[in-house]
């Protein structure tokens, strides 16, 4: 029997827990608690393909490079992508080639700077809710906007009472991972590959059918779909904080999803059981990497990830 | 005859020439004139891969680290090369991928987060003398000192007369490139790939064989040298701002260097021709290139690369 390939999205907590600062050191120790659950799969023979998000990287950058702004030029959203691929590529890469080689196996790993292309007529450009980078007053977002006047504020949950306004940007849908033939044949090669960081760094075609960056965010696991469509994953893994997805959450009939069919899981997500912000891009996510041919969508947790995928734990939506 | 493998060592102004500021629009028009010359390579035939520098984007993040300390936790020098590579990873992957899309050649172009390992014991430690990030008073420096202990603060050729410290680090000899076996592949696999950026990213092993970040800049062109090493390049082309280099540089009697024999550079390298800021480095990697067995070493400047190759311009040093 061939040897099934997984691609697995880690979730934040995966890389940085949401009471951390995020010091080297704190996020190291996370990413090690993450390599020796994917290390698991590896030793049980599958092949694998790892994509993360960087939304706690690509903040402190930009918080940075406001605070450093009258010294160097701050670069734009699509440029700091690729620094948090780098950076988060390092630590993952660094942590697993240690791990894999305690345990005598031979796969090189390696992460890859990835772009993925949108469409610059994505409704979601007209309008933008993602927040990116740091918190502003009233007269700080008003001055903004005559500096920087692609820039979108907007008021947005009040981190303190002056400082409520923030940068927003699109969250276009993934349309082309654009190194999926690099990605396939380093796969090919046995190579452990970390690609689609963060979501991908976001590029469109210009006039001329040139990549060019543009200053949006794609969700990590909507880009993950592509990624394990297009070098044929046969099981799509979503790890998160929770161990399952579940319906009529938060209410005292809230019930785990375990195993289901695609129709079932479709059914639900249409009656609006998952949340816009949290569970909700995941289970479509989920249910595009079945639609595309995929055999398994699993949502669960990073502790549960070898369970779920050796004994159906978690969240299991089949084709 | 087989195809010629080329590893191409970018200097600095191929990204950020010294008098710019360092802006997304000004780097990305280097890269574009940087990337016209690389791909003459690959239509005439040459495979290739790239590295890199990256002094002027690790010492911006390193002054945006310093800015927003206060905010966000500053990341250590080894993850801020791995955002460098990112970063100008990103910037090349695209502007190359757009231009061989242009010549309808069928190149992929994968941009890898690199590790180079050096040894904890390399004489350098005992005396680092390679400036990193922002320029301090001496009262600042002092305080660095207590809350840094492992910073080695060092007086500099003054920006300022109050702003004259910097902090120093070693520049060890790269040994090791721990990504050799996936550069290889990748490569052998038909993938144009860009590596070992800004002479990798420093790492030692500790007591239990583990790869960890250290402290360090490694020098490009030597990292570069050991880069074409691996990847058993027939040819190691080092681009820097002059055609050639020069014995009695500076001196009536000064004279550009054409091709000439291993036997030939060693000697003028050995009686002290070239600075050890400048162009020292780039003679001890094109002689290392020579020594490991490469069949031609090369210093030239972007401008005459092609020529270079295809002509003998530039200085060669032949096996």
């Amino acid at each position: 029997m061939a040897r099934k390939t997984i691609v697995i999205a880690l979730g934040g907590n995966a890389i940085k827990q949401a009471n951390e600062q995020g010091t080297y050191e704190e996020q190291m120790r996370n990413v090690l608690i993450t390599s020796k659950e994917i290390v698991k799969l590896l030793k049980a023979g599958y092949r694998l393909v790892i994509t993360h998000g960087n939304g706690p990287q690509a903040g402190s950058l930009l918080i940075q490079q406001e605070a450093g702004n009258k010294e160097v030029p701050a670069q734009p959203l699509d440029a700091v992508g690729g620094m948090t691929q780098g950076q988060i590529g390092y630590m993952m890469q660094q942590c697993l080639t240690n791990l894999i080689g305690d345990e005598r196996l031979q796969i090189p790993v390696v992460s890859i700077v990835n772009q993925v292309r949108v469409s610059a007529d994505d409704p979601d450009f007209n309008n933008p809710s993602k927040p990116v980078g740091p918190f502003y007053s009233k007269d700080e977002a008003e001055q903004l906007k005559v500096i920087k006047p692609d820039w979108i504020m907007k008021e947005v949950k009040p981190q303190t009472v002056e400082k409520r306004f923030r940068r927003v940007v699109a969250s276009p849908d993934p349309i082309q991972n654009m190194e999926a033939i690099a990605i396939r044949r380093m796969l090919d090669s046995g190579l452990l590959v970390i690609a689609s960081g963060g979501g991908g760094i976001p590029v469109v075609y210009d006039e001329n059918r040139h990549l060019k960056g543009i200053a949006a965010v794609i969700d990590k696991d909507l880009a993950g779909a592509k990624l394990a469509e297009v070098v044929g994953a046969d099981i799509f893994l979503i790890l998160t904080d929770v161990s399952n997805a579940c319906i009529q959450y938060g209410k005292p009939d809230e019930k785990k999803l375990g195993v289901l069919s695609y129709d079932e899981m479709k059914k639900y997500s249409q009656e609006g059981h998952f949340g816009s912000g949290s569970m909700g891009p995941k289970v479509n996510a989920a249910l595009r990497f079945v639609e595309y041919g995929g055999e398994r969508a699993i949502i669960t947790s990073l502790d549960q990830a070898f369970e779920a995928i050796t004994k159906s734990a978690g969240t299991q939506i089949l084709k």
